[in-house]
């Protein structure tokens, strides 16, 4: 039941991979996500106030470079992976992530966790994400936080502006608050 | 001095171990922690509040049942494992933890950090939390936060309703305010 | 392309540094950050409001302790780690962090985000920190929050107390603010 050699080199690749991907969307660094996706992935977001559910590494890519734009500030940590092997070339893969997520525009101050499922393929020779999933455990919406500076904002700078932007309602279905 | 394979492949069955404590607690999976502790596992958490110290795999869950009960949301990460072996099947870590626990009946926000020591043992194959102790780093409470909106909270649907609890006081000690 | 058992090894051990450098800092533990850093280390941090430049393990052992002092409560948490080997002695490392850090004596809490750039190099068998340089991804700053009680700091017991404190300012550069 031991890791094989390749196995445990397998894991640090894939962790690496979603290393890249926390720290990509965070600095709105669209090259580094580039070929991250599987061209059919999987992507599905359960959120209390939004259900984000999409297909294919373009739509992807629209969603991310939209949602984390320039009047957002983003912090997404994956924590403590549990990564089983299904083939040599396919694995299944556990996070539980913490988030922060600011938007500066619209006004709030979210924070909260979630378990993330993902599937990852290797595909000439590199792990991608060909699905992933995740279920939200905790999330609170606050008000901006009175006499809060935002001293720093990287997606402000990187992220993209108003005017770039691209509606991408389709992407996200908004629950009705109770 | 380096690792040996049946080492790092150990390390990575350790940190699942403690993956998935960390998730189980949060989401109350009460099935998934089963058979994660040795029968007379040794726990001692010294908050700056309060101090659990228990023996027992049953008391364990009785405790962890009742604390991540329905009014509450937590979030428990853990960080930067140091693992050490102390023998082929008995190994010692240490984790950096990061929490964030709410207590909507109570109505409190606490967030901070701890440092966990855990002694882990192989037992028919299997790797077990046989002692975890931790002592505060950061421990900041404050009154819940104005304008919240607890949006999801996991707990509140898998945790234990008010009829379903017990009492645990007498695995906690409550240290008086000064 | 895989890892061999010796860079898994080697991964594991640069982790474990990385690991007992925060764990370090946020407890005021100086004799664990001993050793830590190579000689001629070169430290750079590039925070909103700050810029810490500084040479030598000297320097940076004196900056932490000044830093991170008894009027202080750090959490400072690596994640996802991103290692590559540049030789069998040398690796670079990208750590994505998250911090939270309160000034009671100035009274302010700032939370936010950064991503480490490391170089590690193996120095008789003991792998150690040569250069370490963040840049900021988020930093927020909020006046104390109302109601908050400081239950728990290990630094106010551990850190050094103002007398004991030495002037730091030729190690930083404060931005004018806007």
């Amino acid at each position: 039941m031991a890791y094989t050699l390749q196995q445990l080199s397998d894991l640090e690749e894939i962790k690496v991979l979603k290393a890249r991907y926390f720290r990509g969307i965070d600095t709105a660094d669209w090259a580094l996500l580039e070929g991250m996706f599987t061209d059919d992935v999987n992507v599905e977001y359960v959120g209390g106030d939004y259900h984000v559910r999409l297909k294919g590494a373009a739509a992807m890519m629209e969603f991310l470079a939209n949602s984390f734009h320039s009047g957002t500030l983003g912090m997404h940590h994956g924590h403590t992976p549990e990564i089983a092997f299904t083939g040599p070339d396919s694995a299944e893969g556990t996070w539980y992530l913490e988030d922060i997520f600011i938007n500066l525009e619209e006004e709030f101050h979210t924070f909260g966790s979630a378990i993330y499922r993902d599937v990852y393929l290797r595909e000439g020779g590199t792990w991608r994400i060909s699905s992933t999933v995740y279920d939200r455990v905790m999330e609170v919406t606050e008000p901006l936080h009175e006499g809060a500076r935002y001293v720093v904002s990287r997606l402000a700078t990187a992220g993209l502006k108003p005017e770039q932007r691209r509606d991408i309602s389709h992407l996200i279905t908004w629950e009705t608050l109770g």
